[in-house]
This record gives C-alpha cells, sequence and structure tokens, in this order.
C-alpha cells in the first residue's frame, strides 16, 4: 500500500526499480513456491513479535498459530469480515473449505503475494501484505465468492460481497472474473461490475471504476488485458477492451478500447502511443515501481 | 450495486432494458406496497434460507424473525451501526421509534427498493438490496437523522451520520434533504453537504461529491432535480441547480446550472445537448439500465 | 465534515466567514489552549448529555468520564480502532505512552480541533469534531504511527495504520510528515505515500491523492506547503512541490510543482494566476469558509 | 447483597433493624409505587454519576437514558443474557413486549426491590439492587419466562431459562411459580425445580435446593409459603410443604411438611418448635434482617 | 436440568417412571445411534423454528446450518467458552479436530443426551439439552481436555477447563475420567479432582464435590462406580469407592468406602442396607425419575 | 485449583507433602519477591507457548506483552470482568491506576501466588495459577473493590464486586478484609459477607459462606484468623471468632466460635480437640496439602 501512481505522460521510459531488498526470486526449485512464502512469512512474524512484544499477541492469532497459509488466511478473513449475525465460526468453515476444496485459491494468493512483493516499494514483508492490505484481503475473499457464484449459492457469494464492501470499501462483484498475481494498491473505492474480467499481473490503484454504461444489460463491463497498469481514480466503462501491457492514466474516463502497450490518459481519454520495445518481464506496465 | 455507469457521450440514446427477471410492477391494488414488498422480502429470503442452510442463521436474524420491514430494517440497521460506545439495543430504540412515528420513513424504504430493483440489474432480490446495498442503508440511516436534525436533536444525528461515514463510507450530512425511489448504487465515498438537496427518482453513483465551493456559507450546495443520474465519481459544487431530468457524466467537474433533460460532461463539464422528447416513465434518466 | 469544496475559478476573491457562531480565540492567556479546548469540550459534551439523555452514555463514555483530553482520546480511538486480535486495552495502553511521552502529539491535536472550528462551517462543536471526524482521528492516529515508525517500530506502526485504513477509509502511510492546524475534510478515500510531507494550516478534502508516479523509488511523493488548499478528488503525483497557500481544484490531476499562493485546476492541471496580494491570517487559502 | 444468614436456633428472638438509612416507605399515597421507585433509582444514579464520573457511562446506559423502569429493566436484562447466537435486541424485543403486556411484571419487580431493600442491611439503594443483584435479575427473567411457558413458548422460555442459568448460576425452571417481593440473596447456585412454588414475602439465600426425590414424576417440588425464609445451603426436596412464615436453617436437609411459623434444621431436618405470637408484618421471617 | 434429587431414605422403593413421552429407544437397527440422535435434533430444532421464530437465528446458528452432530456441538462450545483472548474460532479448531480424531468422543456425548432424556423429565427434547445443559456441554468440553491432557498438551487443557469452570460454574479436573451416559444434572457448583474417576451411567446432582482430604498427595480422590447417583450438594473426599449402584443422598459427606447398591446419607453420611434385588436395567440408581 | 479438601476428623495428622516439584523457595535474596515471580511466570508462559502454539496468542494477550505482574494482572481482569456497558478500557484504567497507588496489592498477589503454588498439588505453575484461578483472580478484584470502598467510592466498588459475582461465581462484599498469602480454592459459590474479616495464610474452598444470622446488623459476620482452612461447603455464620489454625470441617454449619488450632466439624459444628503443638511453618492447617 502507500505509494505509487502511474504517471500517464511518462511511460515510455524504462521503470527501473532496485528491489534490493526483496527475498530473492523464485524460490529455490526443491520447494513449493507456497512452502517457501509462508516459510517466509513465518519466520517474519516471528522476528516481529520479537521486536515488539504487543504485537506478538496480533501476530500469534493472525500467523504463528497456524499449520498453513490457507488456515491462517481463513482465520484472519473470518475474524475481519465477520458481523453480529454472520459469525466468525461460520465464515471460518467457509473459507476453509473453500480454500481445501480448491487449491488454485491458494496459489493465486501466493502469486498476489509475490506481486505485491515485487511492485510495491511500500510493501516490507510478506507478512505485511497478508496482514494489512486490504487490496489483498479483499480479493481473496472475492476469489471464494467467485467460487461460491460459479456453484450457483449466489445468496452466500453476494453475503460475502457485502461484507468485503463494507468492511474494506473494496467493491467487486462476485460474478467478475480475476487472474493471478494482481495488486490492488490501497485498494480504497475500487468498484468492479458482475461481468468485467482482469487478466494476470494486473496492477489496479485506488478509487478504480471498471463498470457499465447504464445503456445495455448482459455483457457490459470492460475487459482488462495481462499486464495493464490502471493508476488512481480511473473510471472504465462499458465493454471495453483494455489491451495487454496498456496503462491507464490516474483520473482518466475511458469510454474506448485502449491497444496494446498503449496508454490513455485524460477526460476523456485520449491514446497517447504504444510500445513497440519487446516485452520483457520488467517492462509489463503492471511492475512500475 | 456492481453495475452501471453513465455514459455522458451517448444520453440521446433511448435506454431499454429487459428486465424480464422484475417481479410484475406496481403491485396488485389490492393490498399495500409495503406489505407486498415486505411479502416478497421474506419468500426471497425463506428461499435463500433452504437453498443455502449455511446463511439461515444470517437471514432468520435479519428478516425472517420479524414481523415487519420497519422491525427488520431497524434491527438490521442497529447491528451495523453500533460501537462499543453506542449499544445497538439503543440504535434498535431510536430506530423503531422513528419508523413507527413518522410512516413516511418506511413508505420511503420501500419506494428506494422498488427503484433499486427496477434500475440496477444487478441487484437480485429486494432482500439482496435490505441486507447487502451500503447505499440503501446508508439512505434509510440518514432520513432518521434527518427527521432528528428536524426535531432540533443534533448531538444525536450527528452521531448516527458519523456511525454511516465509518460503517459504509457514505457521508451525508443529516441536514440535507432527500426525496423518494432513490438509488445510490455502489456508494462508497459518496458526500452530501448540509444544504443539498436530492429529488425524487435521482440515480447516484460512488465517489459523487455534492459539495461547496469554499466561498460563501449559508445555502452553499447542489440542488438535484427529479430523475437526475449523476455518474461514478462525479463532483458538483456549489448551490447550482440540476434541473429534472438530466445527466452528469462519471468523473465530471460540474460548477454551473445544469438545465432540465440535459448532459454534462468533462472538466469542468460542458453542457451536450438538451433531450426534447416527452418524457415518458422509462425515458426519465434515474432508470437507465 | 460535510460542507465544502475548493472552487478553483475564483480563489482571488476574498472568502470572508462570518463564524459568529465560533468561540473567540484565541483563548484568554491565563490558561493554556489545551485546558481551554478540554474545557470546552467538556461543557459542550455536559449540554448535549442533557439534551439528549439517549446520547449520555455515549458522551460519558468518551468524553465526561476522562479526566483529560489526551485520555479521551486515547479511550476513543482504541475503541474505534481495536479488532478481535488487537484489543482495545492494548491499543489504549499504546495510545496513552505515546500522547504522555510526546506532549507535542496533544498540542497537534488541539491544533487541528481549533483549526477543523474555524474551517468548516458545518463544524458545530469541538466535542463533534473529537468524537465523530473521521479525518481528525485517522490524522492523530497516523502521528502516533509517525512516532512509532521513527522509533523503528514499524511492523506496529503498520499495524496501526492498517486499522486506521480499514476503519476509516483513510489510508496515511505512517512514514509522511504532518504539520499542525491540519484539516481533513470528510477524508474518505484519503490517500497520501510514504515520502509526501504535508504541512502546517493545509485543508484537504476527501477522495484526495498524494502519490508516486511508479517510475522512480526513494523520495516520489509530493510535498504540500503551508496554508494549502486541495479540493475533493484531486491527485497530485510524484515529488511535486506545491507552494505555500497554493490551491488545487477539486478534480484536477497535478502532476508538476504549484508555486506559492497559485491555483491549479483541470485534469492534467494548468495554473490559474498568482496572488500578489500580503499573506495576511484570514487570506491563507486554508482558511477558506 | 453479601449479608445474612437465618440462624436456625434463634428464631424466636425478634428480629429488630434500625433501616434508618432506609427510605420512609410505603410511599406518599399521590404517586404510583412504581413511579415512586423509578424516581428513586434515577436519583441515586444520577447522584452516583456525579460523585463516580467513571461510572456514569454505566449508568447513564443502564439507567438515566431510559424514560421507564421497564425499559431500563428490559435493556439491561437484553445485555448481560444476550450471547453470540441470542442477540441483545432481539432479548429487548422480548423484554419489552412482556413488560408492555403484562404489567404484572413490572409491579412484582418494584415489589421485589422494596422487599430487597427492606429486609437485606447490605443493599444501600434501589439501583444497587436493579444494577447489581443477580437473584433480583434472575428473578425477573424467570417471570417473564414463565409467562412464555405459559403461552406454551416453551423453546423460547427454555432458552432464557438456560441464559439465566449460565450467566447468574441461578436455575430456575420456567414452569416454577414465584410470589411477589420475593429476595434471593447472594443467589449463587440456587436450583428450583419444574412444580416448585413459591409464596409472597419469601427470603431464599444462596445454594438453597428446591427439588424433587428422584422417585415420582408429575407434582414433585417443594411449595414455600408466604413469609418463608430458607437459609443458604438448605436442601428441601420432594412435594412437600413448608408453610406460612416458616424458617429452614442454613444447610439443612428438610424431607417434610413444616408447619407454618416453624423452624426445621439439620441433615436431616428436625423441627425446633412453632411460634405463636400474632403475625405482625415485622414479624414475619422473611424480613429478618 | 431442573428436577430430581435423590431421597436418601427411601431407596429401597423401586423407582419407577412412566417416559411416554420419551422417543422408542433404542432406534432402530438399521441405522447408527449418532445418526438417528441427529435426525431427531434436526427436527426438534425445526419445529421449534418454525414454532417460535424469534428462535430460528439460535436454532440455525447451533444447529440447523451444521450438517453433524459434531460440528454443531463443536460451533456451540466454541462460542459459549471463547473469551477475548481465546477467540472461538481457535476453540472451533480445537473441538472439530478433537471429535474427528476420536469418535468415542461423539458417541459418548450421544450417550450422554439418551441418559439425560431417559432420566430427567424436565428434558423436554435432545435439542433442548444439548442447546442448554450446562453439564452436558460442560462434560463434553471435559473430555476434550482429558483427551489433550493425555496427550500432554496440558497447557492448553487447563485453558480450557478454567473457560468451563468459568462459563458453565462446573469445575472437572481435566486429568478426571469420565464414562459414558453420564448425567450432570443442573451442575452448577460441581467440582470434580484431579485423580477421580466416575464410571458409566453415573448421575450426579448439582453442588456435588469429589474432592480430596488434603492429607495425601498422589491418587487422592474418589471412584465412582457405574450406576451411582449422588444427589445435590453431597460432598465425597478421598480417595474412596463409591461401589457399583450405590446411592449418596443429597447433602451427605463421605469419607468413607459405600458397597455396591448401597445407599449413604448424613453428615457424616452412615450406610442405610444394601439392596439385594437383581439389577435391571429400570432399577439402576442412576435412572431414579 | 482441582483437588483437596480438609478431612475433618484427622487433623491431628501432621501433613507431610513432597512438592518436589516446586520452585525453591523463597527466591534468592538478591531478588525482590515481585520480580522473581514475575520471572518466572513470564518464563513458564514462553515455555507452554512453545509447546502449544495454538495457545500462544493468549499467553502473550495476557502476559508475555506486559512489562510487569500489575500490568498483565489489570489486563486479564479487565478483559474478563467487562461487559458491554462497562468497557475493558475503563477498568484496566481503574486497575492500573489501584496497583500503582497501592503497591500492596502486587505484593498481596504475589503473596497469594506463592500460596497457590505450596498449597494446591493441582497447581502446575504460577501462570496457571494467574490466568485461570477463579479464586485468586476474584480475591484480586476484591482487594481493589475493598481499597475503592475504603475511598468512599462504594458505587465504583459495588460495581465491580457484582461482575465478580457473576464472572466468577465468586461474591465477597467489598468491605470485607482479607489477609494475604490467601487460597480460594476452586471457589464456586465462595459468600463473604460485609464485616467478615479473613486473616493470613487461610485456605478456603469453594461453596463456603462466611454470613450473617440475620438477627443484628453492624458488625455480624465471621471473624477468620491466621493459618484457618475451612472445608468445602462450609457454612459459617454470624460475628463468631474462628482462631488461629483451626480448621472446620467440610460441609459443616459453625455458629460458635473456634478455639485456636481446633477443628470443628459436622451440623451443627461440634469441635474435636485442640492441638497443643507448637506451631511450626508447614503445620498451619493453611497448608495442608
Amino acid at each position: 500500500m502507500h505509494s505509487s501512481q502511474s504517471h500517464p505522460q511518462s511511460t515510455t521510459t524504462t521503470t527501473t526499480t532496485n528491489n534490493h531488498h526483496h527475498p530473492t526470486f523464485p524460490p529455490p526449485e526443491s520447494e513449493s513456491e507456497t512452502t517457501w512464502v509462508w516459510t517466509q512469512i513465518k519466520a517474519e512474524a516471528r522476528r516481529d513479535a520479537e521486536c515488539e512484544p504487543a504485537l506478538a499477541t496480533h501476530l500469534y492469532s493472525t500467523i504463528l498459530s497456524h499449520p498453513s497459509l490457507d488456515r491462517s488466511l481463513s482465520f484472519h478473513l473470518a475474524n475481519k469480515l465477520s458481523s453480529s449475525t454472520l459469525l466468525s465460526t461460520l465464515l471460518y468453515d467457509l473459507f476453509l473449505l473453500s480454500f481445501s476444496s480448491d487449491p488454485s485459491l491458494v496459489s493465486s494468493a501466493v502469486a498476489d503475494l509475490l506481486a505485491v512483493r515485487q511492485r510495491d516499494p511500500a510493501c516490507v514483508s510478506f507478512s505485511h501484505c497478508l496482514l494489512n492490505y486490504k487490496g489483498f484481503l479483499a480479493c481473496q475473499a472475492q476469489r471464494v465468492a467467485h467460487r461460491l457464484w460459479l456453484q450457483s449459492r449466489r445468496p452466500m457469494a453476494l453475503a460475502l460481497h457485502s461484507r468485503v464492501a463494507e468492511v474494506f470499501a473494496v467493491d467487486i462483484h462476485p460474478a467478475a472474473r480475476i487472474g493471478k498475481s494482481v495488486l490492488f494498491d490501497h485498494a480504497t473505492g475500487l468498484v468492479v461490475g458482475e461481468t468485467a474480467v482482469i487478466g494476470n499481473n494486473v496492477s489496479i490503484l485506488h478509487h478504480v471504476t471498471l463498470g457499465g454504461t447504464g445503456k445495455v444489460g448482459g455483457d457490459r463491463h470492460p475487459k482488462i488485458g495481462d499486464g495493464v497498469l490502471i493508476g488512481a481514480g480511473a473510471t472504465v466503462l462499458g465493454n471495453v477492451k483494455i489491451g495487454e501491457g496498456a496503462k491507464i492514466g490516474a483520473g482518466s474516463l475511458v469510454l474506448i478500447d485502449v491497444p496494446p502497450r498503449t496508454t490513455a490518459v485524460g477526460n476523456p481519454a485520449r491514446l497517447i502511443g504504444g510500445r513497440e520495445r519487446p516485452v520483457r518481464h520488467e517492462d509489463v506496465p503492471g511492475y512500475p515501481k
């Protein structure tokens, strides 16, 4: 959380960041990504608990007392999203069962953790993201709600959606499809409509709307390609296609398709040049910091 | 929640929506609107509780254990807005007494429920709106706060206002006047100032501000006419008049009067043509989806 | 809360407000500012408790049962920011200790209270601000988090930051530096990055972002000079300097330096004239209402 | 609470207590008993709130913010007896409705308050009893449960009974009949069976059991006459009759009828002489302190 | 709960109870006992929820939303025993894991439910016992604590024990061994020491102590044989043996062995005759009502 | 908790217990008793947290995150005794201030911890007692309430008393005077009247009543000398004097003075022989296990 915004006028500049404080990635082949990340999280939490005894309770409760990432995440989400009429034990059951039935939910969470760590210079550790990032937590809850939606458990999906919208001020319809390695930075005020699709490696800042135009029913929300970066306060409306690696400037209003590797800025947005450079990992706009 | 946005460039197109999944409306003349809607809500909740036992507790607690809409709504709001120093029983008392003393509060809630159902394609049922729509709940709480304000119970009105702003991230001053059949869609970040007035059949999306200009005291906020539609992220400042049936494009900054049936878009906003067509029910811009 | 917005086109007009309902300020020399404000707050709360018995519990709990402002504020923040894994007693300890160790935290809170009272016509009393203003409460909690950050207690600083972001939808990085007499009006959706600096007498409305551009690491966020006013929904990105007494129009996107006493409006923002008048207290744009 | 026990060997001594600190009773004829007691309670609470600001919150919440005794009592019982699956608002409704439907529940509560005040030297005020006496609160909740039982709402009666048994460690079956002006002193561990009957002006200390013998079904529990006093730890088993004005010594095991104005002591209990004196108000053993 | 006590003087009388309102038992052979009882519980809860909508929330939350008895019981115990530092989700995990690892815990719970139903005329249904009987719930929690104790997880066993002692006022050391088909009636104040053993088919009333004599360490608490009945308030001290089918009168103090099928009454207790009758099912003193 | 009872018939036997698992006591002279005990508690909690990760949260919250015994105890009591109208932060303040104003409260708590550890073979560690012993916690809260009582803060003293009686089922009047090195074992149902006095080194089991006889006002409750042991379920009534080192048998009813080093048993109690042996530390009946 807390740091960067796309500068629309200058996307042709290569963004190079020396993330020398980041862990070596990818992890050694001899262990799975999930195991490796979970081991990191435990070590970070243990270190923090030692430095800051006043926080130890919180860290043991949310991380250190759990045997695995999915249980930690289930516990944390259940406590955050519970209300006087939706008890934490009920939500805990729901999350645990979802994570154990669909391992892709856990691997997506791990991919998101790695994405946040790599793209957000203000993120100091995996545990920091796991515990504190509203966007990360909202995204994991939405993936569970999406799974419920696909299983035709719509009332439960919408109840979960409602709690996420209330607690995190992040409002993603459970029917929306979200890829992997996604970063919802700061996240307050994010609104994503029912038929929206968000690809892999996408970074979206706060106050962003992926909405409808109000003119048509059915498939009426934006389709966001892989590696897209959308700046703070941008509004994208209608069943438009934002191409792979495109950038949407902060505060823009986008009502048209944006071709791949192109930047759109302004209200209403205009396109300001594609990028012809071959795409290397560090060039994908979703990794700008 | 979660779906539609005004497309400012295309408001001349008639918006036709086949709401074939919506209930026949108006209800049969032989029963009151409130009774009819409450019956629908109970039936929906009963059906959902049967399909989804894990949600039954929530549905019984909020809807099925109550004999009437005003008690259900009082209970739901009291639990959502309570805090460690504002107990739910106290708020419950306050809401119950308000609803029973002023039946127009209940009929306005019913009108809002019908409006949401008709205008928001993502709204799957009345109970969905009653339980989950932050904008709907914030609006009902504001109407009660407004009543307290008029009774010179300002500290209580402001305490209620504060809880709504915190819990729902919807910040409507208790002195603001709000009409009937209002839809606050998504609602996160909505800010409405002290001397603002919102007419009937108005639809307002999230991140909208109806604010002052900071230059004058007294009557300093916008007056929104009947049937107006205001898109996401729009900012309307000053004691300006937005005429009946006008549309404000998403992301617009409006500092001037907007005539009836006219659309304003851009930052700063410019007007893009009035509409001469006779106003039919389905043409009022408040019903665009 | 709830009232005014900067009107970018008209900042040359002198803003004169007859705050005749405001207390005479500064307070008599014979007593300290903190004591005077606390006495006012107690008197207001006592009056409100008498008029509105239903609110007396809330007022006694938060104000009237406490011997001093710092204890009242610690109590109020601890209860609001507690969660099932961060108990209110722990947070209460943390706030109490911070306020007693660093008296400037209390004097800054008092300065903010006076600023809100003077600049926001919708603020009816000091106690109203102390109890209900999300921006005020978030700011005080951030100052404590900032102190923890400087003491290298980063995990605790970030935990506090996370709770503020979740409860108030106000997201100010604990490393950001904030001056005195600051008004965060409405405050929902405010985002302030890690290396941002906010001067004295600054007024910032809701949905404002002081973010990075994503191109560079290190010192990458805006520096806001004394007396600046930033309108609702404005986005200021990059390590730019907003000069003393400048105004940023609502909904503007600012990517460049803004000279002192100059107004910037639009997306992207353009400058519309400096002010040559000698700066008097009542002319500083942070006091526009 | 906390004071006196029957001394079985010495009941023939006239018990004279100088309750000079007690209010003059009965209250002036010009007002009802309920109104008079409620006025006293409010005055006491107001005085305590002034002396002890730290307690003001508690006193406003439970007493001073309520317009009448039945609302105060409903609020207090609802908060004490609520659980994560029996919400306080639901119980509040239940108590409010019961008290308003059956005014005898309120007048019985008032009679109990007067009884406690007159018989227990450790009771310093009506508000002290209303807020703090487990026996008083358990008794009022039982009367409501009894009413539900008679209305064939047995599951609700038993749920209420269960909460009382858990919260107060007082276990009175909802079918048991209890008179007026009853004092359950200390009350911890009191057990009263399904077919037991307790008359008017009865005083029962803690750890007392009015149970069955296990040999027969049907009407199998003791019948306690008016004005009886039962000492701490006494066990009365079977469908026996304890006559008017009788005394049961502390720690006694009673398996036989006890004639009026007679004392029973020991394990098993033996009778130690009736009392021939004409019964005056101050002689009834239920008023011994 | 709520009914019967042993009558020490009359144990030679055959106790015949016409439990005509009880379900036919044993259940049909074609299904397991656990399944059959769970089916009954669901049916009872469904019927109660229909009759009493105000209780439906409670019944769905605790019973109807769960797929099996062990999940329902885990949920109910976790919510009842949770505290601000022992979260319900943690306890839920602990109970779920215990029940699934050791099916005898579930079958013991079922045996207890059947025992309560058969012996306590005041028990109106299985669900009534499952939800409301402190003795039943304390016993199930103790069995889980006992399992933790045997696994050398003593701190957790003692933490659980402590919560049970606090919430239910039932204090059974986790090292004590408890058989099947046990009835702890009313249960308030029951204290069972570390080296005590309780056999099968035992019925123990409230305020009973199975304690040590304070003279020796090691194995120092009573051993209670199968089918024993211990009346309310009885105190059994030291490593004494209460033989199969014996009865201990209410209020007795037992410091010596009691032979099988013998009754002990008084303080100190004396034996009042063995029973020579052949033991039939309905004659075992554990089934007296 | 959970173990031993006085055996009335055999108090002449020297009670020797090999508490070889207990810490060497007294602690080394070079440190204070309080420091030494607190160091032990921290070490125990740390060891338990390592063995039982599921309990680490609880242990950090209650012990390991605190710098001193008085803060740990204040936190623990505040959380246990809080209610919806008596917030934990308020109680935390009250306890913290009491402990810091009156260091004898802390040294008494330490003396009690040492007493429990030495006399109760079921007590496995200091932390076990600190966290889990109802009698220990009730006693510490009573000492604070007693201090408030002496300061004429009676409403607060009674409010605290009421919470202790409700939460722990231990009912000690705040005016009662209690010595040091006191053990209230199991503690459920303990009732101590207003004018009772309890000396040093006293051990009292559960269900004990130190009550009045109901015949006189004023000084009407028992005076318990140093080193007295009172067995479970004993009832001592009236202003009688129980001499130093006396023993009261379980289940006894005592209405007369008991000379020093004498044992009283039965209902009513008779004396069974004084002890002429010179009193050595290990002979004082308060240390029987």
